[in-house]
């Protein structure tokens, strides 16, 4: 068992060099490269997949797996876990064929800057190849991994969110459409129009200098990651040391990049905060991309919206601003933060309309990959359910069906844990409020008693138990969209002023 | 022969994805990493180093080589060079210990960041351990290479400019130390004071925009590279689409980043303008860093500081900094881009000084390797030497022995062939102008004609040929360090106005 061992943990520090090599050349295709240079180094990358695709599904390794797995009440609970969840990966991943797999690779490498393109142009047809062979091979993936469990778009939400199925996403909005949707209707009925002090243009070097002052408040240590910025923000790292996230920052709009970086830094601080013990294996990170999403949300929504954290930090804001903001209250601060209405960007809607953008990729993704929806038909049917949930038209295909980069890096199935992850992280909200004032919290100017909380009641575990493991760990309960019901209709019963 | 050159080009371009990774994980080190990460990502990059390397020795690519060696009569000019290359660098690489050599890659990983801060802090204490282990292994390497032909120091040297030996380097410096050295005391034993309006402070914004405007004036493609900051500017890429250059920014520098910007839009033209069709081979890039060095001093000195350039664009800069520059004559600018002064820092020195700066490093060099000088000696011997050559003694190590990456990068016998560069360039300018006006061409505003010429005459052939080769076929004649100094000799001799 020792020398079963040592290869693998020889093996995976391999394979987890490849997960590095994806990550610097993500970050580096996101962030610096140059259009016509993304084209050129796809040749590389593909070759890069190969090699990573070979070691992973080595058969020394698959049989050292298996061995290892036979054996595992023998191993910790970490390393059982771990082995568990890499014999599915290498399982799944044998039933890839390779040429699919590197094919798939090139593609999304090819399609990326297409897809920038086309939104910068609102031109979905330019995108539309690229996106048919997508779907076409997300299809094909739910044959290839399916089981007697998972079939269909099942296989691909299990991709993002173990243990959850069609079954239990529908349950969960189902809960969305009985109870929160009508509220949603009264609340937008009435127009909450953009006050005109944030008409204004807010300078972006102010804003980079806000936006580090937030990234300090939030405990954010430089020496292990940094912020820049990109089209689209995201978060990105390997391992506890090395994690970073980007920001976009419009002269038009004061708080998108704020909120954009308090996001950004609930992702960092859940990757900052995991145990470095986790560090080179496959238990380090998030849980899943649901977990993952409770965390940036619940700093972006449940914190970064209260009045709590403002009520210290506006003050900095109208001084970094100074004069712009010098009429502009608290009060009217948190009334737009807190805005509801009917809008057209997931990434720029309020809290209390987001789920239902969520629900409409979810539906839209059962029918492309159930084949009752065609690519081509795509714009048209996204424009007319769109109008059907929210009253108003896209005007165009840039702010409808072309807004999210997801597919074009070929991921379908993920956009669920979006919902998922706003649902628990007001199920965590109630149980973290159990164990100590988090509004109080923040009069000490910084996030750390909550970074704390969630530190050692989630993000310690890494990936090293299931998320809804962690989920009953930390709040002694399975998940329960009722919080989160009950989160929004109190906070927006009382409805900003604006 | 068919099947032996589908496995060669198969394993080719394994090899060059991992070259790809390489210059990636560079790239991020020198721009984006911070401090903490960049020790943490180094385990990932030691096992990279270690599949590349096992790629690399591959006794079945090994036999592959060897038997189109034999038949390399029936190949092309451009696969016979690669594969006569190719021979040689596997041959080396299997002289190299693996475990020395994966080891290798982690010690100048971990030993950057240190060395950074032992810069900052002027600390080379800090830094020694690290670079005793560095000149170490340099000595190592020198052993495990060695061969009838190349013994010592000569290794080294031959791993960054093939053909040129310290017979050769000699023979150069020598031509140096008789014809230049005495010009060199001539001009700068009258001081050449900086002038007022030099010393003011220059808006960083403002100095971005005019480098970004020279990166135009020079038709560097924004479509296939970048242009950012680092500490020390450098030139990256892969093939001729991704190219990269970096500069630094000094408030109270007007010049410094736009001569880094001239001299690294050198690196990257001869980039792009390589035959394409080298792209995805080994031939690809420049012929040897010498070549490159002439290209990059090439546009730096003899174009960048020429007045014919500035004639140009010195009333854009003028207008960039308005009203900073209005008093400001282009006969005072320059003087003063062309003051000679005995001064401590190698990138900052000027024309005249400047290969006074290499010989220093490439005697230490020497002396490092045949073990008659120790690191611990090292800031002393500097010192030392340094007053010897220049009549004045750096104040600390970060401005003497600390200020150059290379040594922390693990690279001895690099040095010596920036001054080679500034000698071919020389040349290269003589043979330039017997076929077109090269100061009246840049009255079109652009340096496009001169690219043209270097493209047509050196860039095109990549590194399909030696570099003494090209510069044969470029100029007619071998190697010839006279050009140079009468290059020198006849700009300094009308002593600028100061």
């Amino acid at each position: 068992m020792q020398k079963e061992l040592q290869f693998y943990k020889e093996q995976r520090r391999k394979i987890l060099a490849f997960r590095y090599v994806d990550f610097l050349t993500g970050w580096d295709m996101q962030t610096d490269a140059a259009t016509g240079s993304i084209a050129a180094d796809s040749v590389y990358q593909s070759a890069l997949n190969e090699i990573s695709y070979r070691l992973s599904t080595d058969p020394e390794f698959e049989r050292c797996v298996e061995t290892l797995y036979k054996q595992r009440e023998a191993l910790d609970d970490v390393l059982r876990h771990e082995i568990e969840v890499t014999r599915k990966s290498v399982a799944d991943a044998k039933k890839i064929p390779m040429d699919e797999y590197v094919a798939f690779g090139e593609l999304t490498s090819r399609a990326y800057p297409v897809y920038v393109q086309a939104k910068q142009t609102s031109d979905f047809e330019l995108f539309r190849p690229y996106l048919e062979k997508i779907v076409e091979y997300c299809r094909k993936r739910t044959v290839w991994l399916a089981t007697d469990a998972l079939k269909g778009y099942d296989v691909l939400l299990d991709m993002f969110e173990p243990h959850y199925t069609q079954e239990k996403y529908d349950a969960f909005f189902n809960v969305l459409r009985e109870r929160l949707v009508p509220f949603v209707k009264q609340k937008t009925a009435v127009p909450a129009p953009v006050p005109d002090w944030a008409k204004q243009k807010f300078d972006v070097s102010k804003q980079r200098q806000f936006c580090e002052y937030i990234r300090d408040v939030m405990c954010f240590d430089k020496n292990f990651g940094i912020m820049k910025e990109s089209e689209h923000p995201f978060t990105s790292g390997m391992g506890t040391d090395d994690v970073r996230i980007t920001t976009h920052y419009y002269e038009n709009d004061l708080v998108s990049s704020i909120f954009s970086v308090i996001h950004e830094t609930g992702h960092a601080t859940y990757e900052r905060q995991c145990d470095p013990a986790l560090n080179l294996t496959f238990c380090g990170g998030g849980a899943s991309l649901g977990m993952h999403e409770s965390q940036s949300r619940f700093y972006e929504n449940i914190i970064g919206r209260s009045r709590a954290f403002w009520q210290f930090h506006y003050p900095v804001l109208q001084k970094t601003f100074a004069p712009q903001l010098d009429g502009v209250t608290l009060d009217d601060f948190m009334s737009y933060v807190n805005r509801v209405e009917a809008s057209f960007v997931r990434t720029e809607a309020d809290e209390l309309t987001y789920p239902l953008h969520i629900m409409l990729r979810y539906e839209i993704e059962q029918k492309l990959i159930d084949g009752s929806l065609q690519v081509k038909d795509l714009p048209a049917y996204w424009n007319a359910k769109f109008t059907e949930y929210f009253g108003i038209t896209p005007p165009n295909d840039a702010v409808g069906v072309l807004q999210d980069v997801h597919w074009a890096y070929g991921e379908m199935g993920y956009f669920p844990t979006y919902a998922l992850g706003s649902a628990i992280s007001a199920q965590l909200y109630h149980a973290m409020s159990k164990d100590f004032d988090v509004e109080k919290s923040l009069s000490s100017g910084t996030t750390g008693q909550i970074n704390q909380w969630l530190g050692e009641h989630v993000h310690k575990y890494g990936a090293s138990k299931y998320p809804d493991e962690i989920l009953r760990i930390a709040t002694g309960e399975d998940f329960d969209p009722d919080y989160y019901v009950e989160y929004l209709i109190k906070k927006y019963s009382n409805a900003p002023r604006s």
